[in-house]
């Protein structure tokens, strides 16, 4: 490999010749081979390109900034946006906390990229624009860092996992009206218990990803707020005059979505808070998956030896060893997803808890889990969907088997006889493997037209009046 | 001691002769060995007084209890939340993960005390009010206990989270004003940096308390929500017309409290989002607190080889063998009590996400975790208030000696000297260990009268124009 | 109440006039009013009591300490362990993280009981025994709590829950060996799969907790290593010739387990890897039980519409709205038991890894979740073995209808036939409802005697040749 | 992009034409599209290719395998182990449970690849070697996928995970005894204390990690236990005499490492505790590295307004905004990955305790977090070792200030005048911000000389005789 010579406050460094990144990139580059190269993820990289321009043309604004290095800049910026540039971007999630390296990476492409798109070539004369005095004017890592973390964590909540909750809820929703008829057997403690509709049931489970969308959409004003502008510890030193504002508005207006400046910038540079309870919303889903897709797989369960009251799909064969297997293979990716979810939410929480004085130094390590959280959600939501819940049935057979032999039908004399003579007539069907109606009526606590009237699964469904 | 024989559905059972409690209590005491007795907490209790009040009015409105029924299961419910049966109720929290036994201990107790007030004596004669058919009308367990949980849970949110909470914000937002024209350093990394207020520094603090304060009410309306008229398994089997909506309007007139009935009850007794969404918020303020308290024990570390910013109220002696030893105290008490809330965050994530079908069966263990949380965190901000954040004074000499010296001023020259040459000047200054003004002039990259000029730290901390 | 005044080195305090405590004592009730009061674990205070009256032995052997000091010391402390003075411990866990009021509630409570053994009244005239210059002579907080917690700890291990996990090891162990015969369906993925026995399942539970118990005694090394010495930074200051190392054989006598003094005391003061390492092994052993609870539950539900293959004792009526059923209670306190310890880990994570320079100060929150885990895990297995594991029976036609049933049972013709023929006879068989024998003679892959030969679930649970 | 038709059980599917992999591979591929491609972790890949070899070896020895099948198996095996096949694995983590699908990935493309070699065209003819009937001979995904965790986690740990903790150990052990006689001040609660030697504080370091070091060893023995054998659901169905010892002493022979077959193979399949356990050691390192790096980063916090008793080596500019800057950021990497193995502890522990009956389906999750968190502590461990640790030098100024300057030498007169006048000296001293000889003169307590005799911070140090 070839190389050029760059250089930087510390001196000079090697550099791979093709390569648009300077020696602050490379040095963290040789600094911290940990994990991964390019780890870093590229939602982040692209969050930076949306404010390094938007920088450029508050600045421009400002006139601290000529406008033909604004609409360089710009133009480079784009480029990252349109994918031309991903191979530039070489660092890796464990490096200083701040991020302040791939924050000097992207300003670094930028002037390289940018000397070269004005016809010079890479690493001969002195670029035009400057990585720290041109492209992060009126800005510092500490809060352009943070900023770039709620760009793209607002982005992956609205674009992925929003839409691929609220898909899955559709589907559920649409399940749960379609089957709103089927009355099955209810089990509490997983055993019998009470009926009611299979619908019901799938409603639990709508109502459970209302309230969690709920959830996660109540932490998006707190995550839309901007930390930039508040430069090295908060106090906008070396911004010019109104610069927070203005720089907020560009980038909701280049992202389309309602970001604002922070009204507290010292906490936004010092505490992540906003990750943490935007996260702790995608926690919360993860529960309610989990408890979903358990739900599920054990429904599911059988084909001869489980509970067999659903059906779902069957998107590939099972297992290397079982011919003919099918297995729950979406709930299981669901699962997982929701335990890693679990975990991260504290990775993040270690994290937002241990900052220091102005600045909170896990920065990368608590944007690469949300990221992670967000997408995964959201992702595995839209695959759950479409190869396992919208193409779930009753398995009307197993549902009528299970309702017929139910023992905690007995719930509905409670208000007949009390709950001790009920009871009595459960124990003694189930010691004696008869059915209800038998051992109703061989104790004589009520007659058999009296069973029939009291005793009907189709009346204990609707009780919520 | 003596005893005398209560029975059940499964037969006869010895119970103290001096309790109210009666034989499924009893069985579940002995039973369930594990940990300390009577630990199913207070709260849990007092909100199943409530409900087994509410319930008894509503019941009696629809006909189906008598009034006298009523009142005398009302008198009991009082005398409970008076606390007049404390010793009545020994159950544990690891029982049955309905809390089944904690409902049916509370239920006997009704049923018992009644009698007892009715002139009977204890264990004599058969009550007038039934435990199962009258104390417990149109409910189950797996309704009630859900509901007595938002009940304590709502209830220790806003008597003690909140108001601890806003007390500790107050104190610091009056902080953050009472210092607001101390200029002091930064710090980024844990390193010098450029200065700002310590008034800014406190604000930070405040905005974190507030973002807190906003997750942890966004939370209460899922919390309002009250499973009570889903009975066994959220269909509200054996309840009249009218129940759930009725029962939870007397809920919220006993309590003062915005309860309502829940949307889908069949989420309500089989998940328990708004314990985990609630404790996500909690656990939110663990993470601001643990920032907080960090923070201002850092600086008021010494008295004479620390940081020495700050000087911190002196409570008590801190040390056991070094004589004149003053410690943060309260600080530690703070992030103890944050990390418990952290930890029992994923308690409540681990219980939630694992109920299966009609009913989640963590809830004894999420409801304790969930009220420890609560006022822990309420109880240890009011503490840290008093005898800590109450009393905080700048240490000024320790604030002006770090400022004199700092070498981060120099970031001041960038917009007039770029980033490379006041890289220089710093550079210079830290090896050479001189002033940023001799390393500057020295290399004449700038004039005494200019240096005067730029480098005024109280021009360094108003750049939020 | 009466009080009396006492003072220590920042003045004067009242205290109730009938407690043996003393000013530091009162002041850290008053500081630290969060929580339960008396919340420090009576485990600490007994190991307190052990550990103070081995300094005693130790300093008087040294010389330090007169013998008649000594031994009014040794009378207190056996007070404290005879459980005499157990409401003279009036502290909350969440104080000063080094636990040292704990440290100094029990050096007052020695020197006032011993003044009051001597014949004199308590608060008049001035105590022989002094709180720090005798009772806490040669030691520390800082190397007193760390050795309380490893003394509670180790102590608690060896007694509740290795004991505690054995028995319910030696339970499932028995299970293992008296179902070794019943042959029955496997199911992965929570679908039918080949047979195995009842007792090989079963055999996994004994294995995984004979690992789990395995990992548990490998902590116990590290948690056998005493701080005692290190005193205040670890150095080991104001300590007599050969303190270390006598203390802790006086520790090791008194307890009667083999306790030594730690290789490094500055690890020993400044971490609690040993509490963390220690209760990592106890989080192992949740997950565990965890498995297997729910296996249990899974495996015992119904009775009718659920798995059904094994029988759980019936101990106490399940619901209070459905008569007659049963729940499988002591899974369900086993798994909210696990959960809780899958939090606490994580609160001992975090509290570990913040201790700052030679000081951790988490100490009393990291002892109290510690010993609640190693209660709740050797109490709730013990109550799981005797009211649940040790009923257990096989519901052997439960278990004959689903192993007759099963389509899994074609894996045996995989060496025969082959993996794709195979697994066309189970489809067909799936698909029509059928037996595999006549969907594997309907295809002509094979004959009714091969079919015989083969297809043997008794044959296909003895691989492991 | 051109594509094939392959088949499997459940009918045709269309493969990119150029690569090896089959239906299976391409249905998992089209039906997980979640998280990043190719996410399944390389190290499961190869640990897979080592066992698939091994299986073929043994079945060629047990006479079920053809030797030519054997050999041909083993050489694509080997090609997958030298990097040759890298883009044939293109499936992700979050696919079914079991990792089925990556097992058949395997599976199909050795198949394809032996089919290639053999000089077929790829798709065009019958394979000789049947990916389900050869290449899976005598496994199931369900022992082949916990035998390639276990193969992959202890490779991991031997080759990076232990090697960087030690080569970090080393040099803290450097540090220690280089800096042996580095009399400095100790803190404790962030609070000056007694005296210590820098050498005495690395010490707690090395010995922090000679703990984990340890500990993480001994769960190398569980981790050694290979499932292989056990196939479908631990009974070993299909599988050839000898199969599962002998398959493992080739794992051993091809791996050089100590890998025996489980002692219980239904513990093997139906649960991961030896993740679980071994993870409990990665994640008690990452509490000590916590530890560690936070006190480092604090000790050259500085340059001028920190603690400064330490310099690190400054390897990259530290800031984009502030000239000059340096930051400890190995540190921060190293304080990020502790971060990180603590979350995927918990999802580990999630995964590992939400097994059902034979099988535990969180394998690849479960694989995944482990590998990330050995191979980030390794790397982490080294890149700090080689960038921060080994570079460590005291900051004699700093340090020699810090010294001068305490109150907390007072300690060492408790011996001489009491713990009570000793304080008096204290806190006149700090109240008049004198030193403590001229309190202690004033007081009268001592004279000059004792005060000469009594306070030498270099007799502090040695207390541990």
């Amino acid at each position: 490999m070839s190389y050029r010579i760059e250089h930087d406050t510390m001196g000079e460094v090697q550099v791979p010749a093709d390569k648009y990144w300077g020696a602050q990139t490379e040095r963290s580059r040789n600094n911290f081979k940990i994990g991964a190269p390019s780890s870093m993820p590229k939602e982040i990289i692209n969050a930076f390109a949306y404010l390094k321009k938007a920088a450029a043309f508050t600045n421009a604004d400002a006139k601290v900034l000529p406008d033909e290095k604004r609409d360089l800049i710009a133009q480079v910026c784009d480029e990252i946006l349109n994918g031309k540039l991903d191979d530039q971007f070489p660092l890796v999630i464990w490096q200083t906390g701040s991020g302040t390296q791939s924050n000097m990476n992207v300003n670094e492409v930028v002037s390289n990229r940018a000397h070269v798109i004005q016809g010079n070539e890479l690493g001969k004369g002195s670029p035009f624009i400057h990585p720290n005095d041109d492209v992060n004017k009126s800005q510092s890592s500490n809060d352009t860092f943070p900023t770039a973390m709620h760009i793209a964590a607002y982005k992956m909540i609205v674009e992925t996992t929003i839409p691929g909750v609220e898909k899955l809820r559709d589907s559920l929703q649409a399940k749960s009206e379609a089957f709103k008829d089927v009355v099955k057997i209810g089990r509490t403690h997983l055993m019998d218990a009470t009926p009611l509709t299979l619908g019901q049931e799938f409603s639990g489970y709508t109502a459970q990803l209302n309230f969690g969308l709920k959830a996660l959409k109540n932490t998006l004003d707190h995550l839309s707020q901007l930390a930039l502008g508040g430069t090295a510890v908060g106090t906008g030193i070396n911004t010019p005059k109104g610069y927070a504002v203005n720089v907020a508005k560009y980038i909701a207006d280049f992202t389309g979505l309602p970001f604002v400046t922070a009204e507290n910038k010292f906490e936004a540079l010092a505490a992540h808070d906003a990750i943490v309870e935007s996260h702790g919303a995608l926690k919360q889903l993860a529960v309610s998956l989990m408890k979903i897709a358990n739900d599920i797989r054990l429904l599911a369960s059988g084909p001869r030896s489980g509970i067999g009251e659903i059906i779902i799909p069957e998107n590939e064969p099972g297992s290397s060893i079982m011919p003919g297997k099918v297995n729950p293979t979406q709930c299981e990716a669901l699962t997982m997803v929701a335990a890693q979810v679990i975990g991260n939410d504290v990775a993040i929480s270690v994290g937002g808890s241990n900052g220091h004085y102005e600045l909170n130094v896990f920065k990368p390590m608590m944007a690469s889990n949300f990221l992670e959280s967000a997408r995964l959600i959201g992702e595995a939501c839209v695959s759950f969907t479409e190869l396992c819940a919208s193409g779930i049935e009753p398995n009307y057979d197993g549902i009528k088997k299970h309702l017929d032999n139910s023992l905690m039908l007995v719930t509905a004399l409670n208000p007949h006889i009390g709950y001790e003579n009920a009871a009595k007539i459960a124990k003694k069907a189930h010691k004696e493997n008869t059915s209800l109606r038998d051992a109703a009526l061989s104790l004589g606590l009520l007659t058999n037209e009296q069973f029939d009237e009291w005793v009907r699964p189709e009346d204990m469904i609707g009780g919520l009046k």
